[in-house]
């Protein structure tokens, strides 16, 4: 009889979220589960990577007996310490999630739960990531846990080819309201900012970051925000390699 | 007479770095320029905004006359400020750079000075990242600064279709001995890392994340890493949009 699968499952709202704790209920019936994740909430981190500080490293045993790392580093962080440091052998699968929030459109380009799956991905591995458009802290995690039981199924039946990883997208409806999962190209738009000004107790001044989600295109079906409006799961699958490929003859007739 | 082209130009390496003056001097030729750059280093933030913390910002007028704005942020919130809290119009042009360092391979995922040019492309603007492959604080810019002027010059021309942006990373030669401009693949290859464990006064171990970068594909003749290696500056279009397109049918046919 072979290994159990090895499942890397990490996040960007950090080692307490409700989130990490779902898909950790559901990835045990995959596979042996050990869990790597930053020690603090990292949304909006991207692909970054901790150069500038050191990293720390904190680790135990959960109730179910899994082995649980929090890190002070990046989800990509994370996913790096496990490859490169802390797993005995290659995970067979990377998941990542589930997001407190949406990662659809552009958001895929901040996120750093879809980061960590790309990083598995950029190292071979299927990798997945989850997320419940809900940003409560305290969000219901029901319907998104059968979601990733079927995604993680499937993917484990039938693989998906190296180098792309899916970023899976669940929305909130009320139950029974799911119309199904639809595989989806990521919506065009961008967010426009409103940077909130604020003048601290010495006189000057500071900005917060806010903003919100411009859909270039609201009423193409074949969208990942259509397909969320409209009560589907989103799954868009996202390649590692940005390289536009069918640019690259015409790029290739000008005179640089 | 029309207006000048709007030119904004950032980077990861800090408002102070010498490759970011080196772009602003080639820049200057081609439209007015408005400098928002990092206050401080902020390589390996990839695509990371600032959300937990504010954002404070500088300005200076340069002994050049240009406006020379820096942010405690990383290179997407200048981008983002830029655009919505600073310019008093849209950009006609991103630039980013000049990196100290190679951004070519998968190092397009990990990097400041991409990550701004590619949310100038989000935002519909043409977008040009520059890297030379001298990680030293004082390199030589002058073959750079001949290649950035040729690329903007052609970009400006003929333009870039919207959702590409250029990268495009300069060999270190000696005078005389660069052999042209490739346009390329991004190079198959990750970073293995090698974190270096240390104790502080305390007892307690941190990590340094280290690595080097594993090329899948050393012989591969259309790779950016294949054309650097052989003395062709390398000129990846990267799409903004990550969805795997030719994937959505055959992703279409699974049963989740």
């Amino acid at each position: 009889m072979g290994q159990r699968p090895l499942i890397l499952i990490t996040n960007d709202d950090g080692v307490l979220a409700g989130g990490l704790e779902a898909l950790t209920e559901v990835a045990v019936d995959f596979g042996d589960v050990v869990v790597v994740a930053p020690d603090d909430s990292q949304s909006g981190m991207s692909h970054a990577i901790t150069i500038k500080q050191p990293i720390r490293i904190d680790s135990r045993k959960s109730s179910k007996g899994l082995d649980v790392y929090s890190c002070s580093g990046t989800p990509v962080d994370c996913v790096k310490l496990a490859l490169n440091q802390l797993l005995f052998r290659k995970p067979d699968l990377v998941l990542s999630g589930i997001n407190h929030g949406s990662n659809a459109s552009v958001s895929v380009l901040y996120s750093g739960t879809m980061a960590a799956a790309i990083e598995g991905g950029v190292n071979g591995i299927h990798s997945i990531g989850f997320s419940l458009l809900d940003y409560l802290k305290d969000a219901d995690f029901t319907l998104a846990k059968d979601v990733c039981r079927r995604v993680i199924a499937e993917v484990m039946k039938n693989g998906i080819p190296p180098e792309i990883c899916l970023n899976v997208n669940i929305p909130v409806v009320a139950e029974g309201s799911l119309k199904g999962v639809k595989v989806c190209r990521q919506t065009k738009g961008f967010w426009k900012e409103e940077f909130v000004k604020r003048t601290d107790p010495f006189n000057r001044d500071y900005y917060w970051l806010t903003g919100f989600f411009n859909n270039n295109e609201p009423d193409a079906e074949d969208t990942d925000e259509w397909a969320l409006k409209n009560n589907y799961v989103s799954i868009v699958p996202v390649r590692v390699d940005s390289t536009c490929f069918d640019y690259i003859e015409e790029l290739n007739k000008r005179s640089f």
